[in-house]
């Protein structure tokens, strides 16, 4: 089996437990629709992988924890929906298709946003009831995820990010904050909270957000690398043309070749984070990290 | 003391609380000032103020039980701000200042809204590390709050109260299920969570929910008629004026002298569960409830 296929495999358990999270909650037809036309919409179940990762890692149970994995996915859905409208980024489409407000309709898409939001706490919340977790580490747990989608994080990093657009020469320590906050608080809050819920030591927990930080960092330097090289690619679009839009990227900021070698620098780092562990969940955590940067090499 | 006074005494009470409890987080300046500006914009602090009570009631300590005030009203003001967009019910006016969105931007606003409802777990679940609350309590006070403010409640609510406007003739019993989950759920789960913070046993946890979801609707039919009434005097509209506008009411639907009747009747309901209990919070909850009646008599 290859990396991608058991990143497949992981992503299919994950959707598995996603296609009836949110069913049998009182939710109004209409409303449900959006929130699972955005949840069920594919992707490669990043978080909710590095939850789950995390958590075996260190000994945890994926039935006890997916909860908590799912929640990571619809609070990143929420902030996608929400980022599309026409007040933020005016997105007419995601993944291929219409976006939730395209779909559906402003009001809805921003309702579905709202329900997503809260509805990733009421199933966090659950998970001591219903998966008989400690509820000390579930609150512990889930006080990492608010911390990370909240004003002070995701939410936060999305504010700074619509007062960069349009300004030119955001300097590279802002843009870096700025994406910490936008992208990175939740990827890191992922495998922190993974680490948590398995009961490990602090050292272990350290470890999870350590290496989280790290591959935020990487994974983000290499998505504005892949909307350069994409484009150029496909479109024939010259390289810093996202410049000319009036977005700040690593690519604008320090050039291509930098950017790649930094990128590759911050998965260097996170790999020393995991090189105490052995077995199944190291190796695959191990590939996941070479795989965000192999893909711009 | 008058009652007035009472409820303006712990009505100040939370504000003091509620003054800094955004701050420190890493928010951005103008997110924070946005979240603040509505937050901290004045009302009656109902639902802290039920928190408060009825943890009192039952024994809990009103420090402890101050994240979780708080958080009610962070949830209450989030959905006042996306209430009032573009998008849902398009209100330039709260409280007689610029809605959140007149006085920042559309963007700000929705983000200023994501901002409360995260923060408002973050607090909670962080009153267990703070307050030495006891985990398992904690744990289960948000997975009722998180129930009342979803999609299943709350969301839901204000989705289904979108589909309404422009359409006549809604029954009765669906008018009093969009509001039991719109209104009627955070009302009840403020009781609710009060009570379980306490450590009460489920008698009495009972007794809150079931006269927190009285008050509740009692609270809303008094909300149709002040909006009759209010326009009446004030404005010199007539009685069903509101009819006209597309948007079903309670005095819409039965009358004016009918609806007057049935608050009562709910508040009587409300107050049965009171009965068995005795001292400072329930006088204050008792009082409370017939505040909300008297309103209109």
């Amino acid at each position: 089996m290859t990396f991608k296929d058991e990143l497949g495999r992981r992503a299919a358990e994950v959707e598995e437990y996603l296609v009836t999270c949110l069913r049998g909650r009182g939710t109004p037809a209409r409303l449900l629709e959006s929130m699972e036309y955005s949840l069920l919409a594919g992707g490669k179940r990043l978080r909710p992988v590095l939850v789950l990762a995390w958590n075996g890692l260190l000994g945890g149970e994926t039935d006890k924890a997916m909860p908590f994995a799912a929640s990571l996915e619809c609070i990143h859905t929420y902030s996608l929906i929400h980022d599309d409208l026409p007040a933020m980024d005016d997105d007419d489409l995601r993944r291929g298709r219409p976006s939730n407000h395209k779909q559906f309709d402003e009001a809805t898409a921003i309702l579905a946003g709202d329900g997503l939001l809260t509805e990733a706490f009421g199933l966090m919340s659950a998970a001591s009831i219903f998966k008989g977790l400690p509820a000390d580490r579930v609150l512990r747990a889930i006080h990492v995820v608010a911390g990370a989608a909240g004003a002070g994080g995701m939410v936060g990093g999305q504010a700074v990010d619509m007062e960069f657009t349009g300004r030119t020469g955001v300097p590279l320590e802002e843009l870096k904050t700025m994406h910490a906050m936008k992208t990175g608080a939740l990827i890191t809050a992922s495998c922190e909270c993974g680490a948590i819920l398995s009961g490990a030591d602090e050292a272990d927990i350290d470890n999870a957000r350590r290496f989280g930080r790290n591959i935020g960092v990487a994974f983000q330097i290499v998505d504005d690398i892949l909307d350069v090289v994409g484009d150029t690619a496909t479109l024939g679009k010259p390289v810093g043309s996202d410049e000319a839009m009036g977005k700040s990227t690593y690519p604008a900021l320090m050039g291509l070749e930098k950017s790649k070698s930094l990128a590759k620098d911050y998965v260097d780092e996170a790999l020393t984070h995991l090189s105490g562990y052995f077995g199944s969940e190291q190796e695959f955590l191990w590939q996941l990290a070479r795989y965000i940067v192999d893909r711009v090499y």
